[in-house]
């Protein structure tokens, strides 16, 4: 369902040859109408990949007919060539399309530094445009995947219209968005301006706090595509606070799938003295190998994490602190509280709270611990 | 020898039971004159032990009789209790040595958030006073190891004056320097204000540069003593030299010694627009779990290498910059250049060079690579 949820979407996913170990590689999902209006933020990575050049080309007037995208190769740091790849390549699915190859944005997920076959691509989109469907969405989300272990789909439901999404993630997940491809459809009736404000605060607050591994990709996109075909108008509140909880289910989808995660580690700062720095605390903490490892071992290592935001400039006394894992308070202004020993991290879930007593904000920042499976799968990506 | 290599200094390490799994855990350090001229740098952690606010303030005046070091235990987050328990002990040992207390240095490391036992500490350092000796330099450098697998030792030789020096290191190896304690010795005549501008030049360009997990410490501390012994008083620029030296070389048994590394990374920007800017560049690079990954697993992705640079504020053209790793240049004008495999990453020394072309100026930051054994001694610290 999916990216073909809402009316007006299509969509496919196909094989072409881009990845050695075979399987759907190249996915293509188009908005039949009656509106084309649409909204994308990128990564903040000064390293941009090709397809990341080019789509933040096509998306400044805010219309998109379609969305390829391709695992199997970044297609980043791969020069002029590389940049004309993804161009051709928006051309020919504007061919097939009868529409504008400036329309068309690009994704590309895989191995930095390899140049991206376009014949093999090309092929791709000629057959995904064959196979376009109206129930495509399962076929496109499984085309994206690179590591993930399942493909990621949310539906969102509103009052005569609806938004669906698909999403690959993965490895490399970190602050301004990472390694991470987003489509998101609806059918509301909402303009470019609607779209780019509701999909900038839904990031903000979901994709943009999830921090597996601290490290940034070239590659990161997501994208929200409108199709006006239930002809409804929901209020900008209304859309935003659908499309808000949308983002947090593939987003925590994509923490569930990060790459050789044994805990999906949820850390929760409170009373800090601005919304901004506690998002800085649990970023500090979330990049914390040793802590990390520590939540790996199932060792409630609480040191590790004031360690950790000490390290911040976010106002705090580090004598009037507090630290609970998993409900149980272990640090109470600064000092030892209730011990090691009763705390419980066998489970999967884990819930960090840092009570900063510094003000009356709060922030959420998503992380994995650090794993034997996190190193191994990192260590032979490439060959 | 280290820090009793240099002449009017005594050393020595006990065994007093911190240590759950036993061996020596109580050092002392003592300058026996006829100066007593000292300078120190600490954690830039805002999260600071006991021990450190207790020495920052000993080190005020820039005069030291001697330090007390213990292993097994941090005492960091352990309250107004366990400031009185590091202020007793300086008291203890300036008691036995006919001194102020506010003359001794107090350095700890361990776990956070334990109680440190002043009784057992009380024994050591009682019999560490009883030990004393002109060559008791490798007991002390033996009594300050935690996870480190051997002692680390220093000389560095002068005109009639030498430098000695120990370090403990091995986890939490980070920037503003990390679980790292060093006491170092001389017996040149120079007064508290020399030796502290020599200490901040030689620290800013070796300790701080050594970012093994980024992980930092609340317990650093680097101190370093001057007897006068000697009666030579040799140039500042002399000094600072060797003292830098002397630096560098702790820094890289460090470095060799980080919890479960397999390769030692030497990361060179080379024509940076500032040295600021280099450091930011290497810094990002040292930090990046999934080039840390691929390091281990002798991948020479270099793509994940101009993924952490993209991340920074540093001055650099996307499309003018070279990867060279171990001599081979992999990438050039952010193209591929050299075959992947022309790298063989399978010594334990890798040498990564990354040419921003923006400028004149360069830096060096030292790192680990991330391994199964990182995770596995990290994971299982405190249990």
């Amino acid at each position: 369902m999916s990216v073909t949820h809402p009316r007006g979407f299509v969509a496919a996913g196909v094989e072409s040859g881009l990845k050695g170990k075979g399987g759907k590689d190249v996915a293509l999902v188009v908005n039949q109408g009656p509106s084309q209006a649409a909204a994308a933020v990128f990564t903040s990575n000064r390293a941009k990949a090709n397809p990341v050049i080019w789509s933040q080309q096509v998306i400044a007037d805010g219309i998109v007919n379609a969305v390829v995208l391709n695992s199997g190769g970044a297609n980043c740091y791969t020069g002029a060539r590389g940049f004309q790849v993804t161009h051709a390549t928006a051309e020919h699915a504007a061919s097939l399309l009868g529409s504008s190859a400036t329309d068309v944005l690009v994704c590309s997920t895989g191995l930095i530094g390899d140049q991206l076959d376009l014949q093999k691509v090309s092929f791709g989109v000629t057959a995904a445009h064959a196979f376009l469907r109206e129930d495509g969405g399962l076929d496109a989300a499984t085309a994206i995947m690179t590591t993930d272990t399942h493909p990621k789909q949310a539906v969102a439901q509103g009052e005569g219209w609806s938004i669906g999404g698909m999403a690959k993630g993965a490895g490399m997940l970190a602050p301004g968005l990472a390694t991470m491809l987003v489509v998101i459809t609806t059918d509301a009736a909402l303009d470019s301006g609607q779209l780019d404000a509701a999909l900038r605060h839904a990031t903000r607050v979901t994709f943009d706090r999830l921090d597996s591994d601290g490290a940034m990709s070239t590659n990161d996109t997501v994208a929200l595509l409108a199709s006006a075909a239930s002809g409804i108008s929901p209020t900008i509140e209304e859309f935003t606070s659908a499309l808000t909880a949308l983002c947090e289910d593939l987003a925590t989808q994509l923490q569930q799938d990060a790459e050789g995660a044994a805990h999906d580690i949820t850390i929760e700062v409170v009373n800090s003295a601005s919304e901004d720095e506690a998002v800085e605390v649990g970023r500090a903490v979330a990049r914390n190998n040793l802590f990390k490892a520590a939540v790996f071992g199932n060792d409630p290592n609480w040191g590790r994490v004031l360690a950790a935001v000490g390290t911040t400039q976010a106002a705090f006394d580090p004598y009037d602190i507090d630290v609970s894992m998993n409900g149980v308070r272990v640090a109470h202004k600064g000092e030892p509280d209730q011990p090691r020993e009763s705390v419980d991290l066998t489970g999967r879930a884990m819930h960090l709270l840092i009570d900063l007593h510094a003000g009356s904000s709060t922030a959420t920042v998503w992380t994995n611990d650090l794993t034997h499976d996190y190193v191994h799968e990192n260590s032979a990506y490439s060959s």
